[in-house]
């Protein structure tokens, strides 16, 4: 009931009278007030008039699953929402979730992780209230090799999330880091769980960095938050559930053709590589060359010395060197 | 200490004495007669002749971890058993394993699996005491799209270890079964947990069907079980143990060229598709073709209207039309 409350409260404009509560939810006042009283002390600021009713005023910065619940807007993503205090990783609690049969679109969202990862075993900072930490389960109908893209769902996502936002002009280095003024604001960790010709599940893993934390020191010249860039307050429920939209969004773009085609150009205006020179780490030898955007299936397009070559995430690491690593 | 007395007792010709036991495991004659009369206790039959010693003259029909490790002859494989009396599936159970840091090599054991898979989710019959349902955790360092392949090592394995120790006259069904007069008698599920260019780890689940069950009226026709083919009785323990080696065989082949050139002619003495014609469930259209065998990369190649093709695991099913299914 917390929920339906707290969303009833937030979409209407003034107050809404204990009665409207009563008749919406088919409870008693006293039932109402209660409800009332426990989001007060969770840290809601709910004004109560005699005669008018409550209206919601402020609510604290928490990311627990009444307050995701109430302002989401998608209308699949986050259908079962998992709030966890801390966990160990959110992509790890995600897949138990999944092997327990949670369902296509769950969100799984933690306050801390205790042991984040990221990409190839590397750690993941992640600290208590400092970012949004969530992993989620997507269940498709595609080949395990189809799988990778999700990485630029997500990232566009992402990004397009935190300009509606913030207005901070958020940009994608592919494949998978979201990036403010060339250092790193969020990275996403694509997990697949696959048979040989089928898809078990997919756990979409994604790391934002909202508040300046301290982080250990050779990341501070590659890693920043949100609210480091410039003097501003980011609620990390309402960018949580914007990037929800954006993602559910371009997710069905992408079902639509199994590729990013209908994304591809909106893709390319947000791609900090682009036009620029850079470091392609391939396992048989490093070569430098100039981002031209991607292709269809997301790879990454690169002009060198032998001519036009897409890059594929799963061959290469890219290093940007002018300033991005 | 019941492994090692048991492996000892196995590896002597003739009688062991106390006194040896006791030397080469550094414990008293106490100690080493409990143990005895414990292993009498699940099954053991062994004969203790005063001033000779002991000698193991028969062991149970039992898969728990002394029974296999004091069997197991591989170098790495299997170096951890995980032994459930029952467990809802080997490859499940493997999988929370693995999230929880289970090494490379190990392999997970049960008596009964109350919910087996198959390919696709399909179910997987294994009634207590009538199969080996075991599964294997790997961690090989090659990429995502390189695991599929290691479905094809499994077959060579079981269909090897199964000639050796029964000399029943296995075939492989590419990619995924092991048929005996063209009814299968073991099913291969190969799953994958992977990030964009890097194996989390690969679980390889086999089902072995040794004794006759009762299988479900549609199953009947196309199922059979090692025993039922002939009159002869099966040890699971020496027929999984020869498996494990088999498979660590075929796998350090597979991992000097990651693929399977190292033993495809092998293997294609063993393809029972070879030379027939067969149907490809290709989901743009089935169409008919001959089986000619398989490529380096474990693709089944089929000669058909529109010339040679190499047939993906991952894009098709194929269907014998004459018997198997």
């Amino acid at each position: 009931m917390k929920k339906e409350i707290l969303r009833f409260l937030r979409e209407t404009e003034g107050y809404v009278s204990g009665q409207q509560l009563c008749d919406h939810l088919g409870v008693s006042r006293t039932a109402v007030w209660k409800v009332i009283q426990k989001l007060m002390e969770e840290g809601y600021q709910i004004e109560a008039v005699r005669n008018k009713g409550y209206r919601l005023t402020e609510s604290p910065d928490i990311l627990g699953e009444a307050e995701l619940s109430s302002i989401r807007k998608t209308r699949w993503l986050g259908s079962s929402i998992y709030f966890y205090q801390e966990i160990d990783s959110t992509n790890t609690q995600a897949k138990r979730l999944a092997e327990e049969g949670a369902p296509h679109g769950s969100v799984v969202v933690a306050e801390v992780q205790t042991g984040g990862r990221g990409r190839r075993g590397r750690n993941w900072v992640s600290a208590g209230g400092s970012g949004i930490w969530f992993s989620l389960l997507l269940r498709p109908e595609i080949l395990p090799d189809q799988a990778s893209m999700l990485t630029l769902v997500a990232a566009m996502a992402v990004t397009k999330a935190i300009r509606r936002v913030t207005s901070l002009d958020a940009m994608i280095k592919w494949p998978n880091d979201v990036v403010l003024e060339g250092k790193k604001v969020c990275g996403i960790l694509t997990e697949l769980s696959a048979q040989i010709d089928f898809v078990n599940h997919i756990i979409v893993g994604i790391g934002i960095n909202v508040r300046r934390q301290e982080f250990p020191p050779e990341l501070e010249k590659v890693a920043t938050a949100l609210e480091q860039e410039r003097q501003l307050h980011v609620d990390r429920a309402s960018l949580l559930g914007k990037v929800l939209e954006e993602f559910e969004f371009y997710y069905e773009k992408y079902l639509c053709t199994l590729d990013v085609s209908l994304f591809r150009e909106e893709y390319q205006e947000l791609l900090v590589n682009y036009g620029r020179q850079i470091q392609v780490l391939d396992p048989s030898g490093a070569y430098e060359g100039v981002a031209r955007g991607i292709n269809e299936r997301g790879e990454l397009l690169v002009a060198c010395d032998r001519g036009l070559r897409a890059v594929n995430s799963g061959e290469v690491s890219v290093r940007g060197i002018y300033g991005y690593t």
